[in-house]
């Protein structure tokens, strides 16, 4: 006998009340005058108000509906005249699936930090804010898929447990079955004998699935990934993540133009999507941000509101600009004159996170696509521009950076000529021996090609307004921090 | 200037051919004659026939017409007379993006073995039969976020690094930052000072995202995972891996009923979508199974094709049954009578592979739901059924059988009873003190709820027929093998 014969709250909302029946199962949150349930099922924000007929309720009924109860509510819909929404429901049954002792349940009818939510993970979406929050997060990933099945792409799963730690983009945690008290099997030489281990070989959790999705996109065309990565980087900021969710999408026969089209196209899709499919969890959201930011000075909250400032990037090219632009600007920029910036500006630098923001939230107050940086701060695989002048080495990177996150998308067109790639990777000490499957890629049938990463939190990040990346996946993993 | 001009083949091939300009760029299958191209560019399994105009092509050019390289096409659409496809396009220009040198390119334009294939897993899906499997495993990916998507499901990414070691799913690999050589820090008593590690704590690869899902499925209603999952175990056979990846959806108010119907609807889903949208690719994958099985003996063979085996799953009711009834169907077996099976048959062994072989391929001949499996051959977490006889507990299990597969889903109804949950956990020697924010959704608010997890691979398996785990997952990382 299937038990789940319920209507989603999500749903019930949306019904022209005419008495008929109805089942909901949910969650109280609120319970008042021992009269107004306010049911949440976690399908919307909003909660359906259920009015209890006190009356002919048990006193020891009416003292278990109590905040984070689970119900099972049978009764009539009708139109509400109170609530500021369109139904109520008058309950004729009420039953209880699961008590909630309003003494020590932890999520409490009241504002509680972040902090504390943040401790209490396992719970937190359960409140409003997360709700919505996991709700915009769960939007944004399927936009990601449709955007790109949409154009025919493939979905590719790169490996997570990788042997190959030559991509250089960050420190990497090992995996192994081996005992780290020092019984494992070591070499004539000292060195740990890698071939007892599970793999043969010494294994590391990925930072990218770039490598491989390259070679997929060699037979392919259009890829992306939409996996996890990792970061074993001791950054304990409201920006860093040891495990975190990336897509990286890699085309064959795109140029660094068409790389940028498609990233920008794909955000603006990515936001527009989720403003049709979740305006509500957004309004909501919109609200919480004011709320958060009254308790700042005013130059330093937002100058648009949540929803605003996401219309005004799907309503607004991106501008683009070259790195050797960027420093141009940023010499002549008033922080720069009047030695506000931490860090030196010179042709050269790695754009700093004050020079970044600058860029986007006071000079161009827009998403800035920033290409052409110098090769030496660059990754081997970026291709390597033409005609540059000596000195002044330039690949066809390209950063996009977003209003109050920074950099959301890192990408480059790739260099598909072997000896050129070959030089580069000897100059910068990358073993080719190691990567030969790689270069197979640029030995048959190479051609161009280019790709990016968007980090996914971070979009999350810039769609809800929640300023720690902590708060927009579900169990965060920090230095010191993997609980749950 | 952005390069990418091209039409896909894909596209190409539904045109109606008017004799119009087309760009197409792809990599050489095969060229005959010095006159026929077949260009692939991975969009569709078919080959675009392109006829060189070799009278005005110059030798040199048309020397570095070989397999595997890349080429950019431009030229005039128009009916094929002799391709067995409607269009044909007559080459007027032809660049090369990339040679590859006839000699050293590793896919030759002749039958290679799936062994050979799986050591050249960094160009094997530039064959057609990787192709195919590759675009299947994509639409199945697809699929099972629309179907989810559509009814309201939130995708949920459970933790990949997790300091719970409680679900005992399978031996776990270890992830620390730790050196392995014995100069880990120590602990007073010899032990390791996890402390010192990156996470504070000894952490592992999850082997199932489930009981961080119960944990959303309490403030979502429905949500589902789709993550990769981990298991250290020593299995060299076809069907394991030791990275793959799970779906797991979890469903407040959900009784084993619902998970059953849920389960099979869900199935049958993925194998629709995917007749319809990736027809071809199953046509290749039926012709390529029947040619394989060529070399065994008819007893060895498949009774149904691989679209026809697709086409009775979805037409047809799966069969569900109890536990003790397919014990007593295998106990009444002629197998069993002539003793033909390697392991014992009474009541409370676990199922092995021969008895689900035959309860699916030659009983039922169709997918079949197990249930009510006895509690001490299950999972903690599963729902004591009520009213058991003593010595015979059994639980509110499921798991669902395929052809040529086995073991395609296992699920259960939870047991939501806080007291019951705690004396199974003691009882079976998991630390509940460790588990509490798992035990606080029984604490607050709980209520009926189940879920199932699939095995993406194993799904894959089924769709395309390959019948090696190897072949249908990009890089497969089993042990001693982490290439690429």
């Amino acid at each position: 006998m299937a038990f789940n014969t319920r209507t989603k709250i999500k749903e019930v909302l949306a019904l022209e009340p005419t008495g008929q029946d109805t089942i909901v199962m949910g969650w109280v949150r609120t319970f008042r005058s021992n009269r107004f349930i306010a049911l949440n099922d976690g399908s919307t924000p909003n909660n359906l108000q259920v009015v209890v007929n006190y009356e002919n309720t048990s006193e020891a009924l009416l003292k278990r509906i109590t905040t984070g109860a689970c119900l099972k509510i049978s009764g009539q819909l009708v139109h509400s005249t109170g609530s500021g929404q369109k139904v109520e429901l008058q309950a004729s049954h009420i039953e209880v699936l699961g008590d909630s002792d309003a003494e020590k349940y932890p999520m409490q009818p009241k504002k509680h930090s972040l902090e504390f939510l943040r401790e209490n993970a396992h719970l937190r979406m359960r409140t409003q804010t997360f709700g919505a929050v996991f709700r915009v997060r769960n939007a944004i990933a399927y936009a990601v898929h449709q955007f790109f099945q949409q154009k025919g792409f493939v979905y590719w799963h790169s490996p997570i447990i990788t042997a190959s730690d030559a991509e250089g983009a960050g420190e990497m945690f090992k995996v192994t079955t081996l005992p780290l008290d020092g019984t494992a099997p070591k070499n004539d030489d000292g060195s740990i004998n890698f071939k007892e281990d599970f793999f043969g070989k010494a294994t590391n959790l990925t930072v990218s699935g770039q490598l491989e999705g390259e070679l997929a996109a060699m037979a392919f065309g259009d890829i992306y990934t939409f996996g996890p990565t990792f970061r074993a980087e001791n950054s304990n900021t409201t920006r860093h993540l040891a495990e975190f969710w990336m897509i990286e999408p890699e085309m064959a026969f795109y140029d660094i133009e068409d790389n940028q089209n498609l990233a920008e196209e794909f955000i603006q899709y990515l936001i527009r999507y989720t403003m049709a499919q979740n305006a509500e969890d957004l309004r909501f959201l919109d609200e919480r941000l004011k709320e958060e930011e009254k308790a700042l000075p005013q130059d330093k909250r937002s100058e648009m509101g949540l929803i605003e400032k996401l219309q005004f990037v799907v309503d607004n090219k991106f501008e683009r600009i070259t790195y050797t632009e960027a420093i141009e600007i940023l010499l002549n920029s008033t922080p720069y004159k009047k030695k506000k910036f931490q860090y030196d500006v010179q042709w050269g630098i790695d754009l700093q996170s004050e020079h970044e923001r600058f860029l986007v939230e006071k000079h161009f107050k827009k998403p800035v696509i920033v290409t052409g940086y110098p090769a030496a701060i660059k990754a081997f695989y970026m291709r390597l521009n033409d005609g540059c002048e000596p000195g002044r080495e330039t690949v066809a990177a390209m950063d996009i950076l977003a209003p109050g996150i920074g950099e959301i998308v890192g990408g480059s067109q790739r260099e598909e000529r072997y000896e050129k790639l070959v030089a580069r990777m000897e100059a910068m000490h990358i073993p080719t021996h190691e990567m030969s499957w790689y270069l197979d890629t640029r030995r048959f049938g190479a051609c161009p090609h280019a790709g990016f990463g968007l980090g996914f939190e971070r979009m999350v990040q810039f769609v809800t307004g929640m300023t720690n990346i902590r708060d927009v996946i579900p169990f965060a993993r920090t230095p010191k921090n993997a609980e749950f």
